[in-house]
């Protein structure tokens, strides 16, 4: 049932293209940032304390003084782990003797924090060991084990080192015990340790895995009511979630039989993540068949045009179909991250260009925006409109802030921006036995566990012109030819115009060693129309290029951008620029009309109008030139 | 410094137009049908209690057992004093014996639950009379004896019974013993007694009134830590509202110094009502001046186009200038209420049609579409747009129902619009020793203190002619001409058309005994465009006609209005209908596209567009005919 498979980890060497330029940012800036403020080193960062947990906890092992205690959320180990997955993947990117140590000594840092039965948690370990998994609900072990067991395979699989590995083989075979051996009821609260299972699985062959992910899913949702009787056994909690919200915790219905997305976007795209790549590990067509159920849900009812997904803030959740506001958006990094996730394990399981034009379309604007280009800031939720005096002010947009902050006390979105590009490469590409598998356009050598090799050069998604070297083969490559490309592609081999059949948005082109291609995508700005369900969205449209959405703020616009309606036949001009604050870009620049500014709040007197031409940045660019308005969806000029 | 006093409760009587018919209405249908809800007799509607709260107050008084003792509201007993003051405005339109009597009979089961002390609250008389007066932030005392006093001021005016104002006489100087005589620190965590104390002292010339009110003004902020110092001193909450919340409880700074208006719309109305109504009792510039400052906070930045205030579901506040969300409105209907008084008060400092507009607004809007048309369920909160599907279901929309409820658990608005609807004549006429004021045009006899007399004859605001026949008269009549009809209207008098100019947007005309007076306003329907910072209101356009604005709902636009755009120059015409659920009305067809349905939630095809004539009724109408879509704002078609 697996079609073909996630690109290795070692595959991609980075080149000197835009998904390059930004690897090497975190390298050079994000890693060690972010390692200090693990060590709170940062300056004007909130703290973080995560290693020091690690090390009291350590302490509390030995019945010592637990010093300064626990400090954070009770997830606040998995900011360390997600680091350290991070560096795993910069490792293989580009050696470093001194990330690699910094690593090492984190990993024994974390060892020494491990329970002898292999229990690994630093909240429960410094707080209260009596309340070691009483709370699967809030808890979070298990979203804590599920990460640093992605963070062990990734370590090894970078240095062959294996001894984060083997303190998180402990940890499985204690949750093993647990959760299979003594048969206690119950599934993780946060979804993710079943995703990290199957990568363990099928880096150590380890059976347990893969039961232990078949247990957490299939028993998900068939006692609706477990998160209910487990809190009544208990006085404690430790934030007051609501065991009887069901859908949350995406518990109300057995996973099969779940058909809208709902609850915690992160929780729900971590959980169908796992779905999916177990679905296609053990040929479970069933289950393969509710995630095509939830990717519709997700995609074609609950998404915003960024792949920003979880649009209320009230539960960081999906709401209803169709409601989804620009201004009080929630839409987090991390949730756009997990619908990368989801759509990559998809992909896994039929090559449609369905899933990859989303991996796309979230990686390039609803991820991205999560970081500031510096690399030093981040935002938590990404909006799709900021109105400074509104937006982070009013109490329904507390949230919606216009300027990323340095950190936050809930720190999962930063670092999780910083293994994803890290590891671009398997969301890139992928292969099966004799095709190679071209998803996304990123500039760099790959290596192909079937032996063939793709040297890709290409500028994009400032270039639409993508080339590639074909070494050691003698097969297919699978090119994606994106939707809002196709009307209007080429392709060359070898220098000859070719006219590959694509089939489901790929064109299969067979391919000898030395072989070069060349894919020539359409870089024509395009408008972007809403259905009109989206209440929010009527009378509007966004403006895009490539895979890029583009949003219109202030700073660009004469400090106002409310006021400007675009015309729907209007001209789209592009201009490159080099700006101190925004590097190499270019920016769109559109006919539009801006209405005369009035004073007061509501007026008989028709709008004055007067010819304005609007500029444009990619989405992922704003809110790096100090604080201003931000729009996507634009207004369309009316007629007079 | 009070220019014009509001018309005496007894000065209106109804005739037979508009205002008469929903008169009758509160009569017929509201009054039966509240008291019955009172009483715990109504079937399908929420539990009540208020009557029952006072019977086994008096017999906690008594030392009894109080059998079901209370429920409800910490405010519960305020809906008891709303029915009785509809109620007594109800008898001075339309005496009724029975109606009489049930008020006297209520009246004496609240004076049997009266302290000897004079204290009357059945929440704290049944639960605990140790608690008396130790939660000025959420115990409501205030607030019920505010709502108590305004009762027993409108029976004695109507009835000339004095029982429950001897019982609110006593109540008062046992506030006044504790609060002026005994220096007890504190204001009303919900204004409102402050408005009613004003009411009792032009009622009674007790100066007590004055004083307290005053007391309770001037010290409002003045130590903005008080609840906070309250609190700290009890183990006991009653719904665990936060007394640092500065701005919900409008206690941030000294009332005088206050520049925004903030917090719970209601209580910041209720407030700014007093404020006004004691400045110009007192000739208090200064208090006056803040008056103003907060008036135009609201009309110029925070007031929806209904006359709804209060946009956030968060405290049912006013949220920050400008963010006027449609979809997610609070708009209570209670706010909109509060609104009309606080414009009434302003009205009486200074007769400019800025404020009676106002009050025109928040009249044919905001407070008549709290009511269903048949007077039997009710509307807490006024959107703007509702989207099946979403309004009510969406996590952020749970308080945006799309249809009126029967009654509700906190049950202030539909009693609020029973002693609204009952007193119109208080706000629509007013008067000076010689001059005569009509703010707002109101079929029926008006009998002024002054001597003079007015019979007003008009169908408005479905005729746009009123006529006056003038009585016993020797002085002016001051007629407001509105704005959205100042470039067309037209007077006569006696049959001759006159040019009186206007005086910030009245006209005052000399009358004398016999005098015919006939106004024709402007009843083109016309556009209205908001201010280009308002973020949610960008691109779109609402039609009106003279004071109501109109909405579009799916029933008469084929199920969907979110896919419609009007044209900007598109006709508007006019259709006279009597539909069985509406009545009489006059439907709006403005001219406009339809766009094809879409499934796509995102297309880079230019939406196909068919002509589309779109059909509108008076938005106070919405919600009448079952589920469905409402727009008042609506996109403006776009240029192709």
């Amino acid at each position: 049932m697996k079609i073909q498979k996630q690109l290795s980890q070692s595959g991609f060497k980075s080149g000197s293209g835009f998904i390059s330029d930004y690897q090497r940012l975190i390298k050079d800036v994000v890693l060690p940032y972010q390692y200090s403020v693990l060590n709170d080193e940062a300056d004007g960062a909130e703290k973080s304390h995560v290693v020091a947990n690690f090390k009291n906890a350590a302490k509390a092992l030995k019945g010592e003084d637990t010093g300064d205690g626990f400090y954070g959320m009770v997830f606040q180990d998995s900011d360390a782990a997600k680091w350290l997955e991070a560096a795993a993947y910069s490792l293989v990117l580009f050696p470093d003797e001194d990330l690699e140590k910094r690593a090492d000594e984190l990993i024994e840092i974390i060892a020494d924090a491990q329970d002898d039965d292999g229990y690994l948690d630093t909240y429960f370990t410094i707080k209260d060991r009596e309340k070691r998994w009483k709370n699967l609900m809030e808890g979070h072990e298990l979203y804590c084990s599920g990460h640093m067991i992605e963070a062990a395979c990734a370590y090894y699989e970078a240095t062959g080192k294996s001894r984060l590995l083997d303190v998180m083989t402990k940890n499985v075979e204690h949750i093993y015990r647990r959760f299979v051996t003594d048969k206690n009821e119950g599934c993780p609260g946060h979804p993710e340790i079943e995703l990290a299972l199957m990568k363990m699985y099928r880096l150590t062959g380890n059976e347990h895995c893969l039961e232990l992910c078949e247990r957490f899913i299939n028993e998900r949702g068939v006692n609706p009511h477990f998160y209910e009787e487990e809190a009544a056994k208990r006085d404690w909690t430790v934030w007051g979630n609501n065991p009887s919200d069901y859908d949350y915790l995406q518990g109300a219905k057995p996973v099969r039989e779940q058909t809208d997305a709902t609850g915690h976007a992160v929780r729900a795209v971590y959980l169908y993540t796992a779905m999916a790549d177990l679905a296609s590990q053990t040929s479970d067509e069933g289950l393969l068949k509710a995630c095509r159920t939830l990717w519709e849900s997700i995609t074609k009812k609950r998404m915003y045009i960024t792949g920003g997904i979880g649009s209320t803030v009230i539960g960081e959740a999906f709401s209803v179909d169709y409601d989804l506001p620009n201004d009080t958006a929630y839409a987090e990094t991390c949730a756009a991250i997990g619908l990368m996730f989801f759509a990559s394990r998809m992909l896994e399981t039929d090559v449609d260009r369905e899933y990859s034009d989303v991996l796309e379309r979230a990686f390039y604007n609803g991820v991205l925006s999560g970081m500031q280009l510096d690399g030093k800031r981040f935002f938590y939720v990404n909006p799709l409109e900021a109105v400074p005096g509104i937006s982070g002010a009013s109490p329904t947009h507390r949230h919606d802030l216009p300027v990323r902050p340095k950190w936050y006390a809930c720190a999962c979105c930063p670092p999780n921006v910083a293994r994803l590009i890290t590891s671009f490469g398997k969301y890139a590409y992928g292969e099966n036995e004799n095709t190679v598998f071209c998803h996304l356009f990123a500039d760099g050598e790959v290596k192909f566990e079937n032996g063939m090799k793709l040297i890709c050069q290409t500028k994009y998604p400032y270039s639409f012109e993508i080339n590639y070297k074909v070494l050691n083969a003698d097969g297919k490559a699978a090119i994606r030819v994106p939707s809002w490309s196709e009307k209007n592609y080429l392709f060359k081999k070898n220098g000859v115009v070719i006219y590959p059949l694509l089939k489901k948005g790929y064109a299969y082109i067979d391919v000898k060693d030395g072989d070069e291609l060349m894919l020539d995508l359409d870089d024509t700005p395009y408008r972007v129309y809403a259905s009109s369900k989206v209440p929010r969205l009527t009378g509007s449209a966004a403006i895009c290029r490539g895979p890029l959405v583009y949003c219109f703020e202030g700073v660009d616009n004469d400090g106002d951008v409310l006021s400007i309606s675009l015309k729907r036949s209007g001209a789209i001009s592009l201009r490159q620029i080099s700006d101190e604050r925004l590097g190499y870009t270019e920016k769109l620049l559109v006919e539009g009309v801006r209405r005369e500014r009035s004073d007061a709040l509501y007026s008989t007197q028709p709008p004055k109008e007067a010819p304005y031409t609007a500029q444009a940045v990619p989405y992922y660019m704003w809110g790096n030139r100090g604080e201003n308005q931000m729009r996507v969806w634009m207004n369309e000029a009316a007629e007079n």
